[in-house]
């Protein structure tokens, strides 16, 4: 595709200068960009509004218009956003591990930027905003590829970065938006390989599925979360309920929020009924087996789906189970290798649980809503990996950056 | 593919066990599979007659031959290898970067498996042994799709290491061969997500780029080396002989050797001339631009193809260059990021090279020969990666495993 070839060969030329600035000249950019952000509020709103006209124009419904909306409030936090990623350490250019080989060279590992970031996502305009600050931080120039609902307001927020690095003197081409918007410059992107050296899909399930079938650039996955709370016989039955009604209800929209209840079957009676009432009363639906739905009567049966279902909605699959070993298999079976969690008191059990899930996040005695670059202390984050492969989990500054080893020799030669 | 399917399957299943063996147990069966190689030495050399009679009848040539050679020594090298492995520790289960949260929450990386490794290599039977090794130690089942040609060695390697592990009482599906060397078994291994999660070719530059093409389980390209030497201006002229010579005839067949060289002009007539009579007399061919022809009485002219060309054989490319900026361009068009060294004495130059370089490893003068995982003090590698995701440059043990995040939890919510 002719678009993306060209926006290819500008990204190359643009990484080539991004990558060698210094982390106060990277800062002065992400300071003007939020200051621009602020002031050009207004025309940011308006832009927002036809984004809003056309999407319910093509019949875009609750959640995803709230996702597409802005306003002065969301402005001003991805204003705030980056003035923090400006407080954050630059991770580029420290060499790590250096060490003095028997021979005499030394050999350090340098880390620098990965190069060329694609990113293709869906109706959030703030995602244009943070993923073109998180890169420009880390010394990568971005493609981004929005969709078409929020074309509007990633184009002018797009020009206003391209505003603050013009009056710095720099390469504007750091950061592009790719403006067709059809399934045809998402697939041209998949093979980008000559430009592009990762691509992260960040969306729904399809978005991501079609991309790490689809892409032969090298692709972190993202975001699927189909995240248990496992309330152990051992559990401290207050904390159970806790745990449950915060990592269902908290934000039941996002990947980290919890879409099944396992409970053992010795405590089922007794913590169940509560569970039910209090996740019934702020308006969740309980899909049970058998057991829950004798404990619980406001719950319907689940079917085998439910098990798989990441709802991202006020939903909750619910079920009991005989012991541990069966929580285990269960998560193993149908989890999403993102957050899991158990609730226990039991030492022995709480770390066979940590040892034996195999996910990016285990936890014990606490909600799965944590998972998460600002709750795990790395003060922003491009996406939750849940592959296994460079990053998983929440990825920082870090994970945009690779290494290359540097070696200083004086003559060495092998033997 | 119905065979891989069901290798798959088993290989799932045994990652389960594997995942949790403690490091005596993995030594155990290594120094098991050590001991019996050098023990069944007579029917290991029987198997690799047959492949190499096979071999012969297939027409292949002198290099590809030499590598699917064993021999009593090579036997024993091999061995020693495992032992070497036993000897390095084990990554798996360390917890790195714990912390507390202001939360109280307990945050830290814990280091675990991958979980299935595949591996498509070609021709050498020391990769079936090596690669088992390196897998066991770090906790990852492997699935080996070796070439047809060294099936009996590979087969008679494999069972090898299933006497071990069954004499342990473990699973022996923890390594398996695949059987179909057809290019159908290589096209469905590209295609396993189900069971790999990650996939690595070895070999030459068409298996390489057919998996990088095809394959939907996440890559690690390994391999292509165009690597350059640049004797700069300010170069000590005996350390640059000497580096070039050894980076190109120390062994001319493997990734790492020098497949081109850049002289700054202002040395070309001091230096060219001398680095020619050692590599002719040695038995390389130089293919030049027209002053290195002028220079080198043997050196033959080049064409554009050859500045892109890795030789693996007695060749090596040779372009004199105006400036340090020049030879930069023309590592970045033509180089392959694996290994480029400068030879100058300029402290500036020196600096400025390690910094614009892109590559997996940038040397000072040095030869180009020292990327490799032994020369690094990683004791062992399964491949040198030549992409930024995951890993770059030598891989060893550590590169065999990704992360998980375990926090310990006292009854938190998120507010």
């Amino acid at each position: 595709m002719e678009e993306l070839n060209v926006i290819g060969q500008k990204a190359k030329k643009a990484a080539g200068q991004l990558a060698h600035l210094n982390t106060e000249q990277k800062n002065r950019i992400l300071s003007m960009v939020a200051d621009l952000l602020e002031k050009n509020a207004g025309g940011i709103l308006e832009a927002n509004v036809l984004d809003l006209r056309q999407g319910e124009k093509m019949g875009l419904k609750g959640a995803i218009m709230d996702r597409l909306t802005l306003t002065r409030e969301r402005i001003s936090g991805i204003a705030e956003g980056m003035r923090e990623i400006v407080q954050l350490d630059d991770p580029i250019g420290e060499i790590e591990e250096m060490k003095k080989r028997p021979n005499g060279l030394l050999i350090g590992k340098k880390r620098v930027p990965l190069g060329v970031v694609g990113v293709i996502y869906e109706s959030r305009p703030n995602v244009t905003a943070d993923v073109a600050a998180l890169c420009i931080k880390t010394g990568n120039v971005c493609v981004l590829r929005g969709g078409k609902e929020a074309i509007y307001s990633n184009n002018i927020i797009v020009s206003i970065f391209h505003e603050a690095i013009k009056a710095c003197e720099l390469d504007p081409n750091m950061v592009q938006l790719v403006q067709d918007t059809s399934r045809d410059s998402a697939v041209a992107m998949m093979k980008l390989n000559k430009y592009l050296d990762i691509l992260i899909p960040r969306g729904g399930a399809g978005l991501i599925q079609s991309v790490v079938q689809n892409s032969t650039v090298p692709v972190i996955e993202t975001g699927v979360g189909n995240c248990h709370i496992y309330v152990d016989e051992a559990a401290d039955l207050e904390k159970a309920v806790a745990i449950v009604f915060n990592a269902k209800t908290h934000r039941p929209g996002v990947c980290n929020a919890a879409e099944s209840l396992l409970v053992h079957e010795s405590v089922a009676a007794k913590v169940l009924p509560q569970i039910g009432k209090e996740l019934s009363e702020a308006g969740v639906e309980i899909r049970g087996d058998d057991t829950t739905c004798s404990l619980i009567p406001e719950a319907v049966p689940a079917n085998d789906e439910d098990w798989s279902t990441e709802y991202l909605d006020m939903i909750i699959s619910s079920k009991v189970v005989a012991s541990l070993e069966e929580a285990l298999e269960h998560i193993s079976e149908h989890g999403s290798m993102h957050s899991e969690s158990i609730v226990t008191e039991n030492y022995s059990h709480a770390q066979y649980f940590l040892d034996r899930v195999d996910a990016a996040a285990v936890y014990v005695n606490a909600s799965t809503r944590f998972t998460d670059g600002f709750e795990f202390g790395y003060g922003a984050e491009i996406g939750i990996s849940t592959q296994k492969l460079h990053a998983r989990g929440p990825m920082g500054l870090k994970e945009l950056t690779t290494n290359k080893y540097v070696i200083y020799g004086s003559g060495q030669i092998r033997k």
